[in-house]
């Protein structure tokens, strides 16, 4: 290895490094917790983070075949004077969750959006997530929530954490597109919501009217339920309305984010027509 | 362990037995294909391939405590005259590929529904799987057909085997609720759907019309592609229209399974309205 220049920083090539394994931790809820900071890996969540969101990078990694292979992050990441690290191969996927991060990863602040915030921006179409256990599935809910175009989506304190490796993965850089509030008590944020005037509607195979029958102009919110018991019942009883998305044929239900895909893509509609 | 007796055949105990082994060999393509057999793990699946398709099942595997604790299932079973082995949990595990089967496993042969008896069906909704081989994406859009009350799914020739483990878990059942035709060549399928005066409209995001603009009222069917690359170019230019799931936010894409699932349910409310 030639010696570092003046202008050029190492390239960091010890996996064992103190670095490394503090950004390693990072794939720990307690250490994401503690530090405010998480882990996003790969360049389609990297892209949206350092495009949307670049005041939330606190360290960029990337190898040098990254380098020249996404120079549309790389110029993106240098104009908000990001910091660029270049790393080994090794060095990278000892940092990471994935086996494959394709090259890039970046340390970033967790989100700080507040439901005073989201309310005071009059949100017409809002997500809250309770009890949603299962990364996939919360990651896919926030992804189809920003494509149907949703204000911003809330999740329950009983919720998974949502800066876990596999949510930010699952949301396809949907993460950075709309604002998250996490760490919601479920009756509070209900009460509040309804009080700003926002209808509350839970998606609930157990509800009692159609999707196709529910007025979907107003403002309102879908309350989604857990993947494998759905809804509790102290949930559903604060909601406006309990809406059932129905079935044509056979099957006994949908899978949690379709059901929500669904749902907003029905409030998408009201509101867009 | 007790002699058995005359009536009650011997609970099978040994996972290296030939019979355990052939049922494992199913987790291979190859072996489904020339066996015409596969897997059903699971009460969910297997209540469903009981409850509707009794016909299809070789032989029903169970252990001791899935017996009393899925007496529906086994009372279906025996009311349909098929033959039930009991089995050890570890025998059980040999057999499958998931590591928790829940106590229940059934050797089925695959559906042998053709284009033609489809087609004869005078079918409103279709969906054309070509070259998804994601295994979970699969099983979803099958799931969502199911929900969405379409008459049958057709698989290309190039896709994931929909009898794979994976793709029937996914399906949660609804492998057993609709026709699924398989290895179907996409170019004739299309010419024969049209000739049918089925509609024929590609999902896409790169679709110059907008899904909300489309007439679903008439017979028509969905043509799916691959969820990292999308339909073929050659494959686009076969379908009448080459619709797109309308993006309200910053995402740049819905993932296959929920691109389908509200094409497939936009489909529906106009059949339904």
């Amino acid at each position: 290895m030639p010696p570092p220049t003046d202008r050029e920083p190492p390239v960091m090539s010890n996996p064992g490094a103190e670095r490394v394994k503090s950004v390693k931790a990072l794939s720990r809820r307690s250490v994401r917790e503690r530090t405010g900071r998480f882990l996003v890996e790969g360049p389609q969540s990297v892209r949206e983070v350092v495009r949307h969101h670049p005041e939330r990078v606190v360290d960029l990694y990337l190898t040098a075949q990254a380098r020249s292979r996404h120079a549309d992050i790389v110029a993106a990441a240098s104009a908000a004077g990001l910091h660029l690290h270049e790393v080994s191969d090794v060095v990278l996927a000892a940092m990471c969750d994935t086996s494959t991060p394709q090259g890039l990863a970046a340390v970033c602040r967790t989100g700080t959006a507040t439901l005073d915030e989201v309310l005071a921006s009059r949100p017409r179409l809002l997500v809250l997530l309770t009890n949603v256990r299962d990364p996939g599935n919360a990651g896919t809910v926030i992804r189809g929530a920003d494509a149907a175009g949703a204000d911003a989506v809330l999740v329950s304190d009983a919720s998974v954490d949502v800066h876990s490796p596999k949510v930010v993965r699952s949301t396809a850089g949907s993460l950075f597109h709309l604002p998250l509030v996490t760490g919601l008590p479920v009756e509070e944020t209900v009460a509040r919501l309804r009080t700003a005037r926002i209808r509350v509607l839970a998606a609930d195979g157990a509800g009692a009217v159609l999707l196709p029958d529910v007025d979907l102009a107003a403002p309102h919110a879908w309350v989604m339920g857990n993947e494998a018991w759905g809804l509790a019942p102290e949930v559903r009883d604060l909601c406006d309305e309990v809406v059932r998305v129905p079935i044509y044929g056979k099957a006994e239900s949908l899978n949690l984010a379709m059901a929500a895909t669904v749902c907003l893509y029905a409030s998408a509609a009201a509101h867009n027509r």
